[in-house]
Formats: C-alpha cells, sequence, structure tokens
C-alpha cells in the first residue's frame, strides 16, 4: 500500500501522521505549535522514525502562504502575525530532511480536498470549505481543481454589511474592522458580549447575528463561485443551533432570486457540516500529498 | 479552416458570426431582440446561408440559464423578467434546425474565454470577467475551468456594505435592494442622481461612488477565487476617470493585508479592459463552440 505523511501545520498545534486515508492512519502524533525549529524538527523526527516507507509529504499549513512554486519564498509562511513564524520555509526544511516529495496548501483547500476524496462533498466538484473558529478562512474546488490564483483564497476578509443600529460592535479585524472574520470569528464574539461563545446559551441572541454575517458571506461564496456544497467545520459551528440558523437565513438573503433546489428543500444537504471530524486537517494534508503525485 | 458559429444573445441585441477568432469573422449580422420566434429564426437564417460550413455553434446567453446537460430544462433560459423569453429552449431551437453541436454558456463565460483565448486573459488561468450595463454580471475561470457549478455564478447579486449617510440611495434590485448591481448598475446610478451615468460630468461624485461599490464587489471576488486579473467592461466602465478609481479604491480596501505585486504597482495591469471591444459577446460565443468540441 502506497503511504503518505500529512502534517497539519496549524497555529496553535501541529498534527503529523502517515496513512492512506481515513481508515488507514498507521500512526499519527499532535503536538503544540512553539518556535519553527522545534515544531519543525518534532515533524521530521516523526516521519524519520516512521516503521513505514513514505512516497511524498503534505503540508496544510496556516497562512498566508506562498504557493507559486517559480516563486523564490514558495514554501514559506509569508506575512502571518505569529511570532517567529513569517518567512519560514517550511517545505525546504521538510524537503531536505527527509528528501520526499512535499506538497503545500492552505489549511483550508486541504481540508477541501480531505472533504473531497472522502467526505461531505465526495460527489462535488465545485464547493467551498470554511472554517469559523479562532479565525475564519476557506478553501474549495471549481470543477474538480483547487482555488488557487494570484495566491490562495482569504474569505474571512471578504467585506459585508454591518447594521449599525442592529450590531454597535465594530469588529475586530486590524485590516479591515467589520470584514466576515473581524465580525463572525470566535475573538470576535467574545469582544462583542464579553463572554466565549461556548458560554453564551443557545438562545442568546449573539447566535441569530452570527448566523447573519455567516450568511452574507455564504451570499457572496454562491453568487461568485455558484457551488454544490458548501461545507461548515471549525469550533464555533459546535454551537448546536447554528447550523440551522446559518441556513435559514441563507434562504432569507437570497429570497429566492437563484432558482436551486439546493436552496430550497434541499438546503439541508446543500450547506453541511465535515463528515471527517477532527481528522479533517491532517487527512487534509495526505490529500494535498497524495494529489500532488497523482 | 475550422469554422464554428457564434451567437450572442444578447436581451436588447443578438449577434450572430461565422468564423474562428478575432481576425478570422467571415459574416456577422447584429439585430435586435424581440419575440423568441422571430429572434431565433434570424438567427437560423443566418446559419443556414453561410457559405462556409460550421463545425459547432456556440451561444452566449443572458440568463439565468440551465447548463446542466443532465436536466430537463437543459439549454433554456429560466426566470428571466424578460416578457415571453421565460423557459425558451434556444439550445434545442438552435440544434434541431441546424443539425450542430451546439455548446451553452452564460454571456459572461462567454466574454471570459473569449479574452482567455484572445484577450487580456491570455497568460492568466484563474481570472474573473464583470460587466458593468444595464445590469452587472460576472464569469471566469479557476485553473482553466470556467465557473460552473450548482447554477454560474450570479456576481451582481453579492450583498455590498452602504453607509446611509453617505449614500441614503436603497437600491433597485427587486430582490435585494442594495446588493451590487442594485446601487452600481446603470439603472442604479440613474436613478440615485437623475439622470444617465453618461450625462453626469467626470468629475461628479457619482463617480467615486461608483468606484466604491465596485471595489467592495471586486474584494470579494479577489477574498473568494484570488484571482491573478480581473477585466471590467460594459457600459458604465466607459466613463473615462472609472478604471483609475476602481484601481485605487481597491487599493485602498484591502488596506496591504493580500501581499500580492499584482495589488501594488502592478494593479494598472491587474484591473483592467477587455482587449476585444464591441467584439468580446459573439467572440464568447464561438470560444464555447471551440472549447466544448475540443
Amino acid at each position: 500500500m502506497t503511504l503518505f505523511g500529512g502534517i497539519e501545520a496549524g497555529g496553535t498545534k501541529f498534527v503529523c501522521a502517515v496513512g492512506s486515508g481515513p481508515e488507514k492512519i498507521e500512526s499519527i502524533v499532535k503536538y503544540p505549535t512553539t518556535n519553527p525549529t522545534q515544531t519543525l524538527n518534532h515533524a521530521v523526527d516523526f516521519f524519520e522514525k516512521s516503521d513505514s516507507p513514505i512516497n511524498a509529504i503534505g503540508i496544510a499549513s496556516f497562512g498566508p502562504i506562498d504557493l507559486h512554486t517559480s516563486s523564490p519564498t514558495y514554501g514559506q509562511i509569508t506575512t502571518t502575525p505569529k511570532p517567529g513564524w513569517q518567512n519560514v520555509d517550511i517545505v525546504g526544511r521538510i524537503e531536505s530532511a527527509l528528501g520526499l516529495p512535499v506538497a503545500f496548501d492552505t489549511d483550508v483547500n486541504g481540508a477541501a480536498l480531505a472533504e473531497h476524496r472522502w467526505g461531505a462533498a465526495q460527489r462535488d466538484d465545485t464547493f467551498v470549505y470554511l472554517t469559523i473558529g479562532t479565525g475564519i478562512g476557506g478553501g474549495g474546488m471549481v470543477g474538480g481543481k483547487l482555488i488557487h490564483g494570484m495566491l490562495h483564497p482569504e474569505m474571512g476578509h471578504m467585506p459585508l454589511p454591518r447594521d449599525p443600529e442592529r450590531d454597535p460592535f465594530s469588529g475586530i479585524c486590524p485590516y479591515h474592522g467589520d470584514c466576515l472574520e473581524g465580525l463572525a470569528a470566535g475573538p470576535a464574539i467574545e469582544a462583542r458580549w464579553g463572554m466565549r461563545g461556548e458560554k453564551l446559551g443557545g438562545n442568546h441572541p449573539a447566535w441569530e447575528l452570527e448566523a447573519h454575517y455567516l450568511a452574507l458571506g455564504l451570499m457572496n461564496i454562491i453568487t461568485i463561485l455558484s457551488p454544490t456544497k458548501i461545507i461548515l467545520g471549525g469550533g464555533i459551528m459546535q454551537q448546536p443551533n447554528l447550523l440551522a440558523l446559518v441556513r435559514h437565513e441563507v434562504q432569507s438573503l437570497l429570497n429566492e432570486y437563484i432558482q436551486a433546489p439546493q436552496l430550497f428543500d434541499g438546503i439541508d444537504e446543500y450547506i453541511v457540516r465535515p463528515a471527517l471530524g477532527d481528522q479533517t486537517g491532517v487527512l487534509g494534508a495526505i490529500a494535498l500529498a497524495q494529489y500532488n503525485l497523482h
């Protein structure tokens, strides 16, 4: 069996695994993200000690990252605010230490690819994976191709309408104030309501407002990409009522303009949770290694 | 030489041509869009009288349209407000009359494809073509594939932030009020300022506001798709100062968050006019016929 190494490079934790799919994880390790040298050495050690031969490594990374193979800074995490991680050549370090081909993409494009191979988007060639947690990020495919271009998507930073009477909180994005991430990521919820989202009850008005902003973001995604599925992951989506509120608000905002059955009776199968749960991230990294090798 | 027929099916005029590219148009005809029978018969007559053998027909149509070849309503213009044109089977009529393969897509996806083959996006695989006129529509490619999914993009209908103090005009979209089209298409400009855009002077404040809304739309496109180029066509873009205002406003709104040279010194080559001028539409139809046949 052909095995791959996957590195989910997150801002707070790294997950490394050897395997070939959700049913075939040979070994896995999780550890906190510290400084780049220590954190990447830990990954190298893990793969060097693997009993099974590995064909390629995939890295699904927090960003922003440089994905252009022709660029002098290809393989680097670029302008991240995370201390010590600016301009870290993550691909170069792994490639030279392990002597294996390395595939590299954003954590959310990786997660999208994993959901396409094994999860909620197996029948979809044009879809979006959006994660709502400490930050908001999105990835996806169009016609079976991961979305890349100038750089990679930065879906957390789309501008949204905000009615100051309904929501006087002006957002916390240091660049854009009340963009999607500035209004709807975990830290925005905490700053607006004075406590973390998981402490707000399910009937707190926070969730209707949250659903409103997420639905506005989905409106942008639907009008620009016309995906056949939207997968919503991340810690904030753990709030049990939120997904249903988002579905309802998307229908309300679209106002029946787009005539597709997915947006009416099919909405519960159109806006969905990830199917791969906790392992979406590292499976995304493994999927990237497979995607690039084939 | 392999020749193709192209039909630019617009809400106000039809353009039909036989050819294989911008330098190779053998014959062309333009006529007003009347009722479907008369309008489509005119197209059939034109191609039947063509001296040159045609290999396939492309139709680049106003919408919304049904693009799913497996759908019972494939090839139809669906819920258009244009009287008499709801549920018109434009592909079926042309296909059965001419006995040729017919490719079918939106006018803006056609225009995008033509600019990709022969125009401003020849080096771009991930880009967007946006037209700003009587309506606002967008098409484009990701990884060399035209953007299709649930349906086709409806970029005119993305929600935008509007500051009621700066702009008390609440938009004219019958579905969404102040979406992009509701705020920035030609009829919105006319309704807001009491005269048509071409009568407003180049220094009228209308253009800064227009640039602001278009730039917000481009922010959404950039954060969701990360295109390597954005092409702005349509009658409203004829205003000579507008393109420069849009470029400047995009930079201002992005606030240096996305670190790509295209968004700094390269902005004049990033947000551009169509290269094919008047013939983009019918060349788009010809390009669709070629794209589907190969």
